[in-house]
């Protein structure tokens, strides 16, 4: 069971794969993102998150702007291998709106509510 | 902030969006999958989580066959709305490999090892 990890993922059509992004300590969920074959291998050379960005199709450094950068813990691949899991370690906040966690509205049959503050106006965020 | 959920969700060109499922009390991720505007509704009325399976292109309601089903505690959506954060409690396993996650294998730079035991026999979930 040591298969090379190339091995084991499948990239979509597009070439990428989605990442579930966890806090390894508290088990907050904090994003979801996509890889490609680069962003992964960067990744595990590294050891600070990068991602495939599809809005400006080119590999995002998480935190390079903002610098609210996520320290890799371990990378899992699934059972199919098209979806990985990266717990980290968050330095600050993930969301860019200044939240903790990207997910913070939740959904009801009725509406929708929120359920997280935001810790860092984004504005300073992003300069 | 009482939108309509509907109103929320950034289904993709396949009219599907991600679900992260996660296990309320311990954190832990348990799997990926897609749900169709079908899907989210179903889930939202019943509890009981609801999936599209992209293989058989039809709803799949998770423990169906394997009687391993989810109940919802609350459904999150993220910050551009395409990716949801399912909060449940899962009865049994998650993974078709009777493991309790679809996350058991561990990436490395030169290699992968499995992190997780199944804990059923795959031959007793499905008959």
């Amino acid at each position: 069971m040591t298969s090379k990890w190339p091995d084991l993922v499948n990239f979509n059509t597009a070439g990428l794969v989605s990442v579930i992004v966890q806090q390894h300590d508290s088990g907050e969920v904090l994003m979801l993102a996509w890889m490609n074959l680069d962003a992964v291998r960067e990744t595990l050379a590294t050891g600070r998150l990068c991602y495939f960005s599809r809005g400006r199709k080119t590999l995002w450094r998480k935190g390079e702007q903002s610098g609210q950068v996520q320290h890799l813990i371990e990378l899992r691949i699934d059972c199919d291998g098209d979806a990985l899991l990266a717990l980290v370690d968050q330095t600050g906040v993930a969301c860019h709106t200044g939240r903790r966690s990207c997910f913070f509205t939740s959904m009801t049959k009725d509406g929708s509510a929120q359920v997280g503050q935001a810790l860092i106006d984004p504005g300073k965020l992003y300069g």
